[in-house]
């Protein structure tokens, strides 16, 4: 099978490498000094300001998405979450779980969010953070973080982003940006199976940390934070998974770093967006991350039958989206071990299903 | 490296294929076929009532113990917790964190559980459940099952048991002691790697889980039981772990079942307890599981040092104790790939290090 999907994605050799091996014991000093490596790296590849911290939680992305919310926001906040998508919609059912009150900034799909989309709900309110996903996958917008930080600045908002997939394929500054949380997890442009999501946290968002008191002994980021000094977790974690997001980051960092990861993910996505010229499919979004590219197909073919038809007849997976959705939309990723020869095969593919 | 700790613990070289590949996309009727019968399967291995069902959560033991309590149990609810050890503390404090009222059995290290300790916390009180570990890990006792099933059943207690270090190492029968919800993991007699925890539920159980409301998206069971009906999750699971715990669990039905299983850790955990007769090693569980042997050195060594020696001069890990144990217990497990010839190995670094 080739894997376009937007996770799991495909992983190099020396990935699948770590997992042919046994898992080792990993209450060790040896263990210790990885996960310490591990923080330091996603600190630098986030371009965390200093005094930032990252933790690994064993879980996917949503269980980093509600751990945020859980450990930096009191029913005492009252936040603006850009909703314009199913992960969007997430982070507001995670606020209403939580008592955290919130007025979510509602978009059609596939729009980019504008200041006035940001003004119409913010009127009247006032609110103490913003929730955004910067990368809404399920449509493949990518939102514009320039206005979303200088609004956070301008009124000194906590600015929680979900980077899940939008990490190593887009630019983030998370300095730059004021941004006071990261999420990511192992199986998007990490190229790691999945079960690891990752958090990094600003100073401003380790100081909520530690004086907020979550009901959840799993998700307490205090307990997380205090191991991780040592490089432990409290709780027996994913650790080849952990194995292979230190590998993975280790070799980034050896090859150029995160400019040369964007740099190949905007490589991909241009080539097949070059490629899909004449198909009759249509890029439904307004604003495109390097990540994936989503497509509507307007010869009036299902989407999901595609997906099934190139999954059950040429060994292919592109991503299916669900609910209303279903049928209007495939996305195919630039995530992952993927090259030029891939998305040839994948755009040979669709000729052949489509025209 | 040997590995005798009590996980991650060494797999076969059928897991290790599974690592070495790419983990595939899930949301298709081939993974959904593979997760049915993963859910098929630990219902027969738990040997678990009529109508009862399988969950798999991406996370550690720990969140399967934290994720029952809060789906199963209210701040109605006034339990029974048997805390012999690290992880009967764990369960206390989940229920402190959860608002549930708990009466606490506190045993010494290394006692077995005994009618009068349970008469002496309960009397006076009015409890609906009962929670206990198998298999306190932490000492290394294997409490007396019959002897907590007949009290629930004459109380008409919901019994909740953490099996997760003592399935398929030692016979339970989920049916017959009439308990509601088996809790395991991957990397203990499963030898998958760490990452994912199962919670198998009684027709008893599903019922309180139907009429609670948990306050957590990751943790909601409704939720994971609904996407489980399709052999699906809510959210990204740990795929690849999945696809090898199918495995393991086919390859058990294929050879033997359950029996063969405990039959192989009880002759392992025989083999070396006949071994180190003659060393300065104490057991010190009144009651042991064939999971794993608990020793105190009786020579004055440090157990931790033992630990540490054994790992840098012998390539070998036994499992160190943590806390006020630490020097006074390591660990020896009979989980895994593991044969008489390693238990040589490490009965003759022993002899080394010890004498």
């Amino acid at each position: 099978m080739t894997n376009f999907t937007v996770g799991p994605v495909q992983s190099c050799e020396s990935i699948h490498e770590i997992g042919a091996e046994d898992v080792p014991y990993f209450r060790t000093a040896e263990f210790s000094a990885v996960m310490l490596e591990n923080e330091r790296l996603m600190l630098k590849f986030a371009n965390a300001p200093k005094g930032s911290r990252a933790v690994f939680v064993t879980g996917s992305g949503t269980a980093s998405m509600e751990a945020s919310i859980m450990n930096i926001l009191t029913p005492n906040d009252c936040v603006l979450v850009v909703n314009g998508g199913s992960f969007g919609a997430r982070f507001s059912k995670i606020c209403d779980i939580h008592d955290v009150s919130h007025n979510d900034i509602r978009l059609p799909v596939g729009r980019q969010l504008r200041q006035a989309d940001i003004d119409l709900v913010a009127e009247g309110h006032s609110h103490t953070a913003f929730i955004v996903n910067k990368h809404e996958t399920s449509t493949g917008v990518h939102y514009d973080m320039q206005l979303i930080s200088e609004y956070c600045k301008k009124h000194n908002l906590l600015l929680i982003v979900d980077n899940i997939s939008s990490f190593l394929c887009d630019e983030f500054n998370m300095a730059e940006l004021g941004a006071d949380v990261m999420i990511t997890g192992s199986q998007k442009a990490l190229a790691c199976p999945p079960g690891v999501s990752i958090i990094v946290l600003s100073p401003r968002a380790l100081e909520r940390v530690a004086r907020n008191d979550p009901k959840c002994m799993y998700f307490d980021l205090k307990d997380a934070l205090a191991n991780q000094e040592r490089g432990q977790t409290p709780f027996t974690p994913a650790v080849q998974i952990l194995l292979q997001i230190n590998a993975r980051l280790k070799s980034i960092d050896a090859v150029g770093g995160v400019a040369a990861e964007v740099a190949k993910a905007k490589r991909m996505a241009a080539y097949f967006r070059g490629m899909i010229e004449g198909l009759p499919l249509e890029i439904v979004s307004e604003s495109l991350s390097n990540a994936v590219t989503p497509l509507h197909p307007t010869n009036g073919m299902s989407a999901y039958d595609i997906f099934l038809k190139l999954k059950d007849e040429y060994s292919i997976w592109v991503c299916p989206n669900g609910g209303d959705m279903k049928d209007k939309i495939f996305r195919v990723g630039h995530m992952g071990c993927l090259n030029e020869s891939d998305y040839d095969k994948l755009v040979f593919a669709l000729k052949e299903v489509m025209l």
